[in-house]
């Protein structure tokens, strides 16, 4: 059975701090094993790879075969259906259409003093794609990945992908195809994210590691910031659903389902003004969870961490949404739009009825790496702005830096740094 | 002596690289303890805070006196001087004003099939801005963090800075007061960290934490992100300025005892297509570090981390920049404008012969807190971007939805997520 709350009970507050502090996914202590592996690719470059990879993926790999060749690609692309390979299709030019609106500008200009001030954007030269093998293994997130990356600029794409047991995704290398993506290693694991950030003889380094994985990949990401960018350490994947007495529990049921079948501690959380929906709902979710093909992993998740939460009023349910911050917020009501300006807190919102999470996952065009566990709070999604750099850019005259100088000499005094001021006042035909 | 390379020499790659891959930190291995500290302080609260307090900074504080009252900051600001005031407020307007021009826009558009997407841009709700206290403590920072925060619409800023045998700062206190904020702890270290990131019964926990530190604070940011959100790592500072015949040789000697005399493993390079230039400004460098009253910290960072390149071209300097990615650039040539396109990476920009990176330190409005150790290859300075996060705004109409269902059912099938195909079918009236 799923949490069941009512915002109206005595002991909700605590009931619902409970909620939120739950852990969702057993916190492994890999840092120090992590640690070891990044110091050993550091050391021993393809040698350290090869030998990892072969050992946990158990695969047969050589610094010569670490790369799929243009012929592998081609064949396992060959592989997909005409109906995939347009699908993919079909996501990857929505999802481009929709970055390229994110593309920021530069801006310089001149203040009324005469200094000039701005920012200049400019990519990334390299990105590291991590792509998970095995179950989890998604070609839309090679999709939400690269297409970004391309958009913004990005000269050098390397996409890593472990093959355990030597088995690979046809679909993931068509999508990578259909992105643009031609430099792919069969590799994995934290000594994948230290090929890429350090770089070996066979992988040149890249500048930035983006993209999901395991405990492993996340504490690998996690050490090797600053020597490379991250985006950020995803968390299971979350939805909450905010409905009122106009949603079709049908619909709603079905995007409960939708996220738990994830697994791996995803949460699906409906909060609703309506009672009678809610049990509707939760008839709902039993009832097609019966006829899911592979129903236990999503029952099993609907019934550890699902939660469903009557409230007295949208108010109510806006409140919790910032509160619980979830990578997802569906708002299954009458007006979705009236709700959006109440909620600060989300990774993404889907409007109305007819806008289930899922088609945001594929080919809604918007990106579907989302901030997670309560991330929403201070993270934005994946996009465009994740693949560039803002450079400031100051430039004075002799008038406008003889106006600012005494302030900065000031200050730089303040500060015990007569370097700084000397760097001015020497400057000054005073 | 600083180091001398010529680009035409042909040990010079070999010599450069070593240059790029040298380490100027000394790395302390202090992850183990700020785990033992982080974990001290989700425990046992104020009580850890106190205690790791009392012994680290050698002070004498109590949960009841870990906040400055308003009394004690009236106090100490009351004891800068009317100069020092009214520069620090200069500074604050023109960084103010600067920022402003910073805001991101919502965008939300609707396409040719009826989707509407787009983004929306909210602010934090809380930050913590780490003030480093004893001898790198800056007002300046305190202006650069919490400016950009503030116009980006943070609603509370909880400041922290270190009060080591319990003495403090009264421009830092001045500096917080201009800025408006009001909450500040005098704690520090890895426990101000943790305690602003997990809350304690005394100081409620904060969504991100921003602001630069020792090692141990470096290492607890890194331990605590994902918990929440954490601006960059930062690593000593450093400058490359980029000079042809027409500079001024004393006034590039000046800017780079100005970045060595940061100390910490500061590093200056000048980069210049004039070996006259070159000869003139070594000179030059001598000449004024002996008339620098604290010189030492200026020599030894000169000495052991600067360097001069020449070079034949101008071409070549922006190459070497490039690979450099230096925090602060300068552009001290006839034509500076003319280089800019073709530095990719780089912190900031200076521009010309009248605009010593000092002056962006204080009072030229663009943010002094930028990427450091090579980082500006993938990050950005901090700016109003960094105190707010963009939402996803995903909405179909039944017919876009009925347009998109079946690429998206394709995808999910694909990716054997049977439950997400039927959240979009379940929906369209077929």
């Amino acid at each position: 059975m799923p949490l069941r709350l009512d915002s109206a009970d005595t002991d909700f507050e605590q009931r619902f701090s409970d909620l939120l502090a739950g852990k969702r996914e057993a916190s492994q202590e890999v840092g120090d094993v992590v640690a070891g592996i990044i110091a050993d690719v550091r050391k021993r470059g393809d040698e350290a790879v090869v030998e990892l990879t072969n050992r946990f993926d158990k695969a047969d790999v050589s610094a010569q075969t670490l790369r799929f060749t243009p012929e592998e690609i081609a064949a396992a692309s060959a592989r997909v259906t005409p109906e995939v390979r347009a699908a993919l299709q079909t996501a990857h030019d929505r999802i481009k259409a929709h970055h390229e609106k994110q593309k920021p500008v530069d801006h310089v200009y001149t203040d009324d003093i005469g200094v000039t001030l701005g920012s200049r954007w400019t990519a990334v030269d390299a990105v590291g794609i991590y792509v998970p093998g095995g179950l989890a293994s998604y070609p839309s997130s090679v999709l939400m990945n690269a297409v970004p990356a391309h958009v913004a600029g990005v000269k050098r794409i390397a996409m890593v992908v472990p093959t355990p047991n030597g088995h690979y995704s046809p679909a993931i290398l068509a999508a990578a195809e259909i992105a643009g993506v031609t430099e792919i290693y069969r590799i994995g694991g934290a000594q994948a994210v230290a090929a890429l950030a350090y770089g070996t003889a066979t992988i040149p380094r890249v500048d930035k590691v983006v993209g999901p994985g395991n405990a492993y990949v996340a504490a690998a990401k996690r050490q090797v910031f600053g020597q490379v960018g991250i985006d950020m350490i995803a968390g299971p994947s979350e939805v909450l659903v905010i409905a009122d007495g106009s949603a079709n529990p049908a619909w709603v049921a079905a995007d409960l389902i939708a996220q738990a079948e994830h697994g791996g501690g995803a949460q699906s959380i409906l909060v609703t003004t309506d009672p009678g929906l809610a049990d509707a709902v939760a008839a709902e979710v039993d009832r097609q969870l019966s006829l899911l093909p592979k129903q236990s992993i999503a029952r099993e998740g609907w019934e550890e961490f699902g939660a469903i939460i009557t409230v007295d009023s949208l108010d109510i349910a806006t409140e919790l949404a910032n509160r619980i911050a979830s990578e997802h917020v569906e708002l299954a009501v009458d007006d979705p739009q009236s709700l959006v300006p109440a909620i600060r807190h989300a990774g993404a919102i889907f409007l109305g009825h007819h806008t289930p999470e899922a088609i945001g996952d594929y080919v809604g065009g918007s990106n579907h790496v989302l901030p997670t566990a309560r991330s929403a709070r201070f993270a934005s999604g994946l996009g465009v702005l994740d693949f560039v750099k803002r450079t400031s850019i100051l430039g004075c005259t002799p008038s406008s830096l003889s106006a600012l100088a005494d302030a900065a000499v000031t200050i730089a005094e303040v500060e015990a740094l007569d370097g700084h001021g000397r760097s001015i006042s020497i400057r000054l035909n005073r």
